[in-house]
């Protein structure tokens, strides 16, 4: 029973997760490409597990600790997707003579010379892929960018192995439409086959072409010249998902379990035991059409419990109340003093870090605790 | 030297710490009041061990995990500062047990009842405050309300220790100046005082006051019918702190060490290896005068380097620009990758919960490494 779990706590629903898992598995199947999940979302073996028991090839992963940990756990092939500083080739070296198949990024000549320099001193040749702009959000070389050329003749004529190109069209969690999504993954995918085809046709190797974010990816409707897709928050998806229109509330796996402490009645409010300690400060679901303060209020079966929404948050305090605005002066009577709520978060990356372990539920009945980490 | 330090790390400079224990320490002892930290800024005992060895009497706690922690550590008269609810009961009585002093709060009939029931049950006197709303942030029971009389009788004639009345005037954080936060201060102070003075002239016991926020008890002038202060932030300070006009930043003793990752030159961007998942999601300044976006950008000394900020941030990735909107050129000279930097935190009780540990720093020097402990 879901009360002999202490509040507050992260719940996933493993049925809703093994259908999001599905969905992606199968679109990119669809689409002759394959899958490499985001591990940074849910940090956690069992869920990486069961994403490549459905035909997961790899990992991606956003910290050197994640690697060394999903090495240890089994995984052998992964992409560390955020560049690398001189400072970290030492600890990515250390995994490689361990037999990780670890493949780095640079965007610059600095980086990209660093990694041949150690690698022709340890007589070692490194994987590496280039990252590309795609959508001016972050990182990356643009594809016309003669930087690009510079850059991948440094790789490969420094002696490193040259993957070839990834991008991430992280851009797409600002839109709310499956059209602007395909225009956007249609970008994403015709921009980074642009900067292989130019890598190829300067005599320069580009085996692999990486793409992803979970809203371009599934919204994509062709992917030709894509080798594989890197996506991440599908596994749980989160109310900026639901916003951006690649699922609905329903599907959302990841919650946070808390109870009631105490109410202002005259205000209408619920004040409950997961702050924003738990559910994360993120707030991604502010500039949206739908703003769901620090998250949209369900109850003990996942059901979302239409018009209530934690509005504010303490470190250990939440605020519940409606979201119209409007004063519910039942409230206390509607949802006791030790009173049991489930809370879908804004961003499912965020409020899982806020945990140490996932209670994995089947209905409403805890059936394992999955182990998390954090940290650098 | 900061270069043998992982990035992203929480640093935190011991000089400022100790400058910023002496000054709340100083101050309370001046207003004749005694001082009990609240640990969940740091969730660490060597921090708490320095506010103790100061003139600290006794700890505030957010969460029965940290009485729990703490407590094993050696700290043994415990505030739990969060209306207890009937299933967490017995945890606070185990602790009880163990010898540990923890008082526990309420502001519900349910509540009272649950406890002095099991008390009853138990053959046990819990230790119970009753909390107040002074500022109608947040929890508790208004000070003229017929229901603080109930709640009060309900624990001492069921045979629960009336401790007395505690309160927090959390919408200090809204406020930018002295005189506005001094006002708050004495709102605080004269409320609770007179919800003491209706207890006591209804017979019950109320020895203890408790009163407390960082920016209340620094601008508070007379504490009068107050026994004792409760404050967390002002330990390490951060922004918002200097935005509510507090300290300074020089005086903010958490930051992130950084490095630079790569450049979008012709954007002005730096781009490093602390994003939102080392500065934390809070954007407290966004509300503020001064908008520091995810941090106020600092050299390797701790100096604020003016003029630049987090201007944005992905799980590992920070974009720092011009905090003016200008785009500045020279910034992958001015800052090149594998440069190390400081981020001053918006919210260090949230920052700091994204990590496990604190690098203790004399000036640049790493002196010590301090465990701190997270969850429920």
């Amino acid at each position: 029973m879901l009360s002999d779990i202490q509040t507050p706590a992260a719940l996933i629903d493993e049925t809703r997760m093994m259908r999001n898992i599905a969905r992606m598995q199968a679109h990119m199947t669809t689409l002759g490409v394959r899958l490499r999940p985001h591990v940074k979302t849910s940090k956690c073996f069992e869920v990486a597990k069961r994403q490549r028991a459905q035909g997961a090839s790899g990992i991606t992963v956003s910290t050197l600790k994640e690697a060394e940990q999903f090495f240890a756990a089994g995984f052998d092939d992964i992409l560390y997707a955020a560049c690398i500083v001189p400072s970290r080739i030492d600890r990515a070296l250390a995994l490689r003579r361990r037999g990780c198949r670890l493949t780095v990024i640079v965007d610059s000549i600095t980086a990209a010379q660093a990694l041949v320099d150690k690698g022709r001193s340890e007589q070692h040749a490194f994987d590496a892929m280039i990252e590309i702009d795609t959508d001016g959000h972050r990182s990356g070389v643009k594809p016309n960018d003669e930087l690009l050329i510079e850059i991948a003749r440094t790789l490969h004529h420094g002696g490193a192995v040259l993957k070839g190109v990834m991008t991430h069209a992280g851009s797409s969690y600002d839109l709310d439409n499956h059209e602007a999504l395909a225009r956007l993954a249609e970008q994403e995918r015709s921009l980074i086959v642009a900067a292989a085809e130019r890598l190829r046709s300067s005599g320069l190797p580009c085996p692999e072409v990486s793409v992803g974010s979970t809203p371009t990816a599934l919204c994509a409707r062709d992917l030709s010249g894509v080798t594989e897709v890197r996506a991440g928050v599908y596994v749980f998806f989160d109310l900026v998902m639901s916003n951006v229109s690649v699922c609905t509330p329903p599907d959302i796996a990841l919650s946070v379990l808390t109870t009631v402490i105490g109410h202002q009645s005259e205000k209408g409010w619920v004040i409950v035991d997961a702050g924003w300690m738990a559910m994360s400060r993120d707030r991604g679901t502010a500039r949206h059409g739908i703003d769901y303060g620090y998250g949209a209020v369900c109850d003990c079966g996942g059901e979302v419990i239409a018009g209530y929404a934690m509005a504010a948050a303490n470190q250990e305090h939440g605020i519940i109340c409606r979201s119209d605005g409007e004063v519910d002066r039942d409230i206390a009577e509607r949802f006791p003093i030790g009173h049991l709520l489930r809370v879908l978060p804004n961003h499912a990356c965020a409020t899982g870090a806020q945990f140490s372990e996932y209670r994995v539920i089947d209905g409403q009945n805890p059936i394992a605790t999955w182990e998390r980490f954090d940290g650098w």
